[in-house]
C-alpha cells in the first residue's frame, strides 16, 4: 500500500458516511487489515461499517484476534447475524476459535441451523491440517450425469460453490471417484458422460496431511483446488489456492522468525502486545545465553595464556564470529534445501564430500584474510603470532562448515523439523568449539 | 517425495522402456527435477525419453540451467523442434535466456515462426519484471460479443490458451476495459452482452512491476490471473497463480539465503557448482571479517583491563553473543514486518516506545540471569565484578534492541531493501559497540 493511501484513510475522520463508503470500495480488505491497528478505534468503526457485507466477512478473516474480538462486540445481534452469514467457513471456525468465551456463545446464537452444522462440522479438525483449511462449500456430482447436465447443476450451485472451476466426481457414499475442470465440461459435447472424460486418479490430500505438505502438492501440481478426503475415501471439502498462498506467507514468516531466534511464533508485530512480545524472546535469549557461558568456563581453563598473551584475545571476537558465519551459511542451505525437498537424505555422502572441500577453501581463504590482516594493520602482531592466528582460523572455518552442513542433517535423520534449531543456536555451539581450537591451535605452534 | 519413490526411480536403469514409461507416469515434473541431479546420466537420458511430450517441456521448465543445456545438447533437432514446441512461451523464454550460445541457436532454429514471434516478444521484457512472467496466451474478447459468442469462443480457443477461467475485454486497440469469469459467464444469459455484465476496473499490473509487487497484488485479490498491461492500457499477457507461487518460493529462498549471509542466490545447493557456491560464500565472509576486526582494535584500547581483569574476557563472549541475538530478534521482526507490509514507516514513533520498553525488560532478564549465573555458578566472581558484569548485558542489550529495531527503518527509509542487510552484517556492527559498552561500563563500575 503507498503512503497516499495510507493518508488518505487516516485523515477521513471527517467525511459523510457516504463519502467513507466511495472511499473504502478503494481498498482491499488485506490493505485495510494492515493500517487497522493503526485507527483510532472511533474511525475504526464507521469504515468497518462504511463496508459492503461481503468485505466485512473478508476484512474479519484478516484481522488478529483481538481486532476480531473488538468488532464482533461493538456489533449489534442483527449485524453479528449478517457477517456470520456472509462469511466462509473455514474463517468463521478461525474466528470460533480466537475470541473469547461470550463473543463465541454470540458469533453462535447468529448462526443459521446450516451454519452452525458447518461450524460443527469443521471444528472437529486440527487447524494446521488439510481438514483445518478445507472449505465444505465444493461442487460435487454423480458418476451418471451429463456434460449439460452438470454445468446445469453448477448453474444453481454457483453462487454457493467457493470454487466452480473443478468439479468432483462422486459415488453414491460420497468417494472421491474423479475430477472434471469446468474447461473440460466447456469443451465436451452436451450429452457426453461425466464419467467418461473425468480424471480417474485425481490428486487429494487425506484430513490429516500437515498444511505444509498440502501447499507442496497444490503447488507442484499447479492446482487451483485440491480435494480433501477421510480414510474410507469420503470427500470432505476442498482447499483452495488462495488460502494455500496463505499458508506458504505464515511458513515463510515462521521460518524467518526461528532464524531469528523467536521459535516460531507469527504475529504480526504492531498488534502483538509487548508482554506477549517480550514472552516470545526472553526465553530463546536466556536459553541462548545460559548455553553461552559455557564459553566462560572454556575461556577459564585457558585464563594463564588470556594474561601472557593479550593479542589472542583482540582477535577472538572475530575467529568465533567467522567461524559462526561459515558454519551459519552451511546450516541455511541445508535447512532451506531439506525444506523444499531439494536436498534429499539420501545425499548425505555426496554432501559430505562436497563440504569438506569447500570448508577447506573458505578456511583457508579467510585464514589468509586474517594472517595479512594481524600482521600488516595495527594493533600488529609477530609473524609467528599472525600464522598462528591464520592457522587456527582455517581449523574454525572448516570445523564449523561441517557442523553447520551436518547438524540439521543429524537432527532430519532423528525425525525433527531441522528449521526449529534457530542458526542462534548453531553459533552458540560453534562458539564453545571455536574458542577451544582456537586457544589450542595457538599453543601448539606458539609453543605454550 | 518419499524414499521410497526416489528408491524406485534410483533403481529403475534395468528396466525395459515401457515399464520406464510406466513408472515415470507416476511422478510429477518438480518430483524428477528435485532428483534429477541424483541420476546418472544414461539413466536421465532414458527416463526423460520415457516421459510424454509435454511433461518433457514441464520438466525442461523445472530443472537448473546446466541440465536443461544437457539435454537439448543430446536431443536430435527433431526431437528438440518437438520439445520447445511444447513448452509455454515463457518457459522457452527462460530457456533461451540460460543456456550456452550455441544451445541457444539450435533451439531457436527449431521454433516455429509463431513462438519465434512470441518469444522475441517476450524476450524484450526483464526477467525480474511483471513481464517476464507473464504468458502472451491469455483469452480477450471485445466489447460488443454476446455471453453466447463469448463462450464458443473460448471452446474453440481453449486448447492454447493459459487459462480460459478469465476473459478479458478488450477495445479495438487491445487496451484492457473489464474481466469477466467463466463462472460469471455461465451463470449470465446466453444473450447477454459482455460488456453489460463484466467487471469494468480489472485489478491490473503494468509491464515493469516487480514480481514480488505481483504476487502481492494476485494473493491480496485472491486472483487466479492478473493481466499484465503496457503504459498505453495495452493487454500484453497475463501472469498466472502457478507462476506466483514458484516467485514466493523464489523470494522466500531468497530472504533465508540473506539471513544466513550468503546475498540473495538462490541455485538449489546440489546442483550449484562447488566453485560458484565457494565464490557466493567468501566474500560475505570475508567482508564480515574485515569490519569485525573492528573489534580487535576496540580491545587494544582495553589491553591493560584484559590483562588486569581477566574475568572480564571470560565473559565477553556471551555478552557479545546475547547482544546479537537481541538485536537480531528485533531486525528479523522489522525487516519481516516491512517486507509484508505490516510494518509502515510512519509507524516509526510507535515502534520506538514500544522497543524502548521491550529493549529494557530483555536487558533486565538477561542482566539479572548473567547476574546470577556469573556470581554463583563456576568459574566465580566477586560481587562487584558480577554486578558490573550484570549492569553492562543491560545496556547491551537495550543497545542492540534499539540498533536491531531502526538499522532495518533507516534503511528503508533511505530507500533500499533492507532485507539485503543481513543479520550477521547487524550482528557484526553490534559486537564492536557491545565490546566498547561492556568495557567502559565495568570500568566504571569497578572503578578502573
Amino acid at each position: 500500500m503507498t503512503n497516499d493511501e495510507t493518508d488518505r484513510l487516516l485523515k477521513s475522520a471527517n467525511l459523510t458516511m457516504p463519502e467513507l463508503k466511495a472511499l473504502a470500495a478503494e481498498y482491499t480488505p488485506q490493505m485495510l487489515s494492515e493500517i487497522w491497528t493503526t485507527l483510532d478505534t472511533g474511525l475504526a468503526r464507521r469504515i468497518f461499517l462504511a463496508l459492503g457485507i461481503d468485505k466485512k466477512a473478508d476484512l474479519i478473516s484478516w484481522l488478529p484476534d483481538s481486532e476480531q474480538e473488538k468488532i464482533i462486540t461493538f456489533l449489534s445481534e442483527q449485524n453479528t447475524r449478517l457477517l456470520v452469514e456472509e462469511m466462509e467457513p473455514d474463517d468463521l471456525v478461525d474466528l470460533m476459535q480466537s475470541v473469547s468465551h461470550e463473543v463465541r456463545r454470540s458469533v453462535w446464537e447468529s448462526l443459521s441451523d446450516k451454519a452452525k452444522r458447518e461450524t460443527l462440522f469443521l471444528l472437529r479438525f486440527d487447524e494446521d491440517d488439510a481438514a483445518g483449511l478445507m472449505t465444505p462449500r465444493y461442487s460435487a456430482v454423480q458418476q451418471g450425469l451429463t456434460v449439460a447436465e452438470t454445468i446445469r447443476f453448477l448453474k444453481n450451485k454457483s453462487s454457493e460453490a467457493e470454487t466452480i472451476y473443478y468439479v468432483y466426481v462422486v459415488d453414491k457414499l460420497n468417494r472421491l471417484k474423479g475430477v472434471l475442470s469446468l474447461r473440460q465440461l466447456i469443451m465436451a459435447a452436451d450429452e457426453t458422460l461425466v464419467k467418461d472424460i473425468m480424471l480417474t486418479d485425481p490428486i487429494y490430500v487425506r484430513e490429516e496431511t500437515d498444511q505444509e505438505e498440502v501447499a507442496q502438492i497444490l503447488q507442484a501440481h499447479e492446482l487451483i483446488a485440491l480435494p480433501v478426503v477421510d480414510e474410507a475415501g469420503k470427500l470432505l471439502g476442498i482447499v483452495t489456492f488462495d488460502d494455500v498462498m496463505d499458508v506458504i506467507a505464515e511458513e515463510h514468516t515462521e521460518d524467518v522468525y526461528r532464524m531469528g531466534a523467536m521459535g516460531g511464533f507469527i504475529d504480526p508485530y504492531l498488534s502483538t502486545s509487548i508482554p506477549r512480545l517480550v514472552w516470545k524472546r526472553i526465553p530463546w535469549l536466556v536459553l541462548l545465553l545460559l548455553l553461552g557461558t559455557v564459553t566462560t568456563n572454556v575461556l577459564h581453563h585457558y585464563e594463564t595464556m588470556i594474561v601472557n598473551a593479550a593479542f589472542l584475545i583482540m582477535f577472538l571476537p572475530v575467529i568465533t564470529q567467522t567461524g559462526g558465519n561459515a558454519g551459519g551459511q552451511s546450516s541455511t542451505l541445508m535447512i532451506r534445501g531439506l525444506a523444499t525437498g531439494e536436498i534429499q537424505l539420501r545425499d548425505s555422502r555426496r554432501i559430505l564430500w562436497r563440504e569438506l572441500l569447500v570448508g577447506v577453501i573458505l578456511g583457508i581463504a579467510t585464514g589468509a584474510v586474517i594472517f595479512l590482516r594481524s600482521y600488516l594493520m595495527p594493533p600488529g602482531v609477530e609473524l609467528s603470532q599472525a600464522i598462528a592466528i591464520g592457522s587456527s582460523l582455517i581449523i574454525v572455518v572448516f570445523f564449523s562448515t561441517l557442523v553447520g552442513t551436518f547438524a540439521p542433517i543429524l537432527i532430519a535423520r532423528l525425525g525433527f523439523d531441522p528449521t526449529v534449531m534457530s542458526a542462534p543456536l548453531m553459533a552458540t555451539l560453534i562458539d564453545v568449539a571455536g574458542i577451544t581450537i582456537y586457544f589450542e591451535t595457538a599453543a601448539y605452534i606458539l609453543r605454550f
